[in-house]
């Protein structure tokens, strides 16, 4: 027990060495910093009609759930949400977790049997990366967006059941993966493709379906979704979505499903009030494209290295994880938070500072705050 | 592809074959049916003051938290609720997660290093038991409340890390495990304990700190609590509680913690309220005890066969599993809600049906409740 203690001291010596200490800054309501951290990509957490979706629901049904979906957690706004979701992304039917992170392990076990091959994106998430542990499939990673290398890994399978697991946009540096060739190639082996439209939803595609409709894909039998309900729509929980019976799979079997309190019905009538301003949001998703390239160009301008983002993620290279920490602690002593990546957190040992559009922030301020960057440059 | 989807339709029909097909019944704000089947042991998801300071931060804050812990998703709410629970479980420090799953996957994970042994009781949760295949170490089930049978495990591994993983009130029976007896095992051993509260906490121990606290447990350095804030706390989310190493090394390490959006503000404020009137809940849980004890008196005065509750959950044998959906459903049928507990999702192949004590329903309701779970018993 001592032992134990003294080891994790030890540990966390070893981190406070290598600078990867992490800290929790609590916010207060009247915080006056510029977010291009989050990913409230839309600036719905705050839009009037979520906040008043979500405070009816409140008073109706009080705080929490008060059980599982299957016991007593499945309310109106929850059997709504799901249709609304169905609906928009084009799939037979959708189903309502209380995160992304136990949609996506529930998702990536549903698919797997024994002797399934995993075949996952380097770049993925880590709640993916733990739904293949989870599974306990065979995984096999690919090289980032590289469609030849998921191409020879199913081929070097044949016959073997096999599922390709990838991010639409990515979290680390805002690209999309090739979706249309990665359908292509899972299609021509019989396998199955899992797309994470967590960074996609709401931001790209017909009326910000996500990237997986923006592919051409929604509906298409060999593909499920997954995402958070947390991001574009400024709420929280986690969704999957693909062929009926899937998801009836999933209620009958998926254990982070079953053996979890579902979503606050507040959070589910908030979200669903979201969804429809952001099928609706096309005005919110122009100003976001048109806010992502002001700042490719104003970046780029400056000398700096930058992705070119899909949607509202860009990523910023810093020539190391010490100048990529100095360089987000600098912007936030003058206001602006952004993300900083560095490793062993990157897939690649790079390290970036990360920025999120975030529409809900008045265009002066998000042009300041990239002023802000380019000054505090390293 | 195609293949997918009939196996999935052929697993389907022999699920539906088996009677275990599942079903997700919506309920309105103005649902009457009597709820003993939900968690909400104490009535606090529709106590005004919860509802009250949730509405107050859903206000402040909006409806999400924007984003992980670590970067934007921290709030004055999220801090002054871990504080709360801390100081209430008598522990060093305590952590909040988006649900109690994930929290589970996180403490079972942060105590396994290579070649720990993981000692876990036959009736823990699904998220225990998750979180025992993530960590990738070695599990060896002990059969359910047996202490002698733990030791023994422990004794087999001499100088290998060990945890032994438990509920202390358990969802299936609604039995407390012998808690003290197995910290001695686990002292004597030089093992770590981590117990699940989530049944416990609100209903037992000194002002409701759980089952932990109860047992003398509170701050021991080798004991690990978790819990779910969805049940007696009345909203959703997750804690890990205990040294505050093991803390630290979360929020560096923690894999569910940090690639996960945070707990809403809103319900973290509303929890927090929650956290406040449960200490403060003498009468709630008295009043808890005494329907339970009631409960028990009638129900077996029927000639039923009843659990001994050490909280607000009571199981009640049925003949088997039709039996046991039979006896649900016409309860439902008659307004009220009771779980139903079969094979394959019971541990032994016990069939029941289970009640929870539910404070916030009107104690005539409750009674009534009782006769007409009697008066549809098989
Ligand atoms: C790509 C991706 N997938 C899944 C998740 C998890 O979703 P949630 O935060 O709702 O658990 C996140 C972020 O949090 C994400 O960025
Ligand atoms: C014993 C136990 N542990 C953990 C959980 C999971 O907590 P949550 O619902 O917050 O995910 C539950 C129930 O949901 C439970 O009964």
């Amino acid at each position: 027990m001592s032992d134990w203690l003294a080891g994790l001291d030890r540990r966390a010596a070893l981190r406070a060495k290598a600078g990867l200490t992490r800290r929790l800054r609590p916010r207060g309501a009247a915080d006056t910093v510029v977010d291009l951290a989050g990913n409230d990509y839309l600036g719905l957490s705050r839009h009037p009609a979520v906040v008043e979706a979500a405070a009816v629901a409140l008073t109706g049904y009080g705080l929490g759930a008060t059980g599982s979906r299957l016991v007593r957690g499945t309310t109106e706004p929850h059997a709504a949400l799901e249709e609304a979701l169905a609906s928009w992304l084009g799939v037979e039917r959708a189903l309502v977790f209380s995160s992304g992170y136990l949609a996506n392990l529930a998702a990536v076990r549903a698919l797997v049997e024994p002797g399934t091959l995993l075949i996952s994106d380097a770049h993925n998430h880590a709640s993916l990366i733990d739904g293949c542990r989870i599974s306990r499939g065979d995984v096999e990673v690919t090289p980032h967006g590289d469609v030849a290398a998921v191409d020879a890994a199913l081929a070097a399978a044949p016959g073997r059941p096999a599922v390709v697991v990838t991010e639409s946009i990515f979290s680390v540096d805002g690209d999309l993966a090739p979706l249309r060739q990665l359908h292509g190639t899972v299609r021509r082996h019989g396998a199955l493709l899992l797309v994470d439209d967590a960074h996609a939803l709401g931001l790209i595609g017909p009326e910000g379906a996500g990237g997986v409709a923006a592919a051409g894909l929604a509906g298409e039998p060999d593909v499920v979704v997954t995402a958070t309900l947390s991001k574009s729509l400024g709420g929280a929980g986690g969704l999957v979505a693909g062929p009926a019976p899937l998801i009836r799979d999933l209620i009958d079997t998926g254990r982070t499903f079953i053996f979890d309190t579902a979503l606050p019905p507040a959070v589910a009538a908030g979200v669903l009030a979201a969804t429809r301003l952001t099928r609706d949001g096309a005005t919110l998703r122009a100003e976001l494209a048109d806010r992502a390239a002001a700042a490719v160009r104003r970046l780029t301008a400056a000398g700096l290295t930058v992705s070119a983002p899909a949607g509202g993620v860009i990523s910023v290279d810093a020539p190391g994880p010490e100048a990529a920490v100095d360089w987000a602690a600098d912007c936030l002593d003058r206001g602006v938070a952004v993300g900083c990546f560095r490793p062993p957190s990157t897939p690649d040992g790079r390290s970036r500072i990360r920025l999120t559009v975030n529409v809900g922030v008045p265009r002066v301020d998000f042009d300041r705050a990239l002023d802000v960057i380019v000054e505090c440059a390293p």
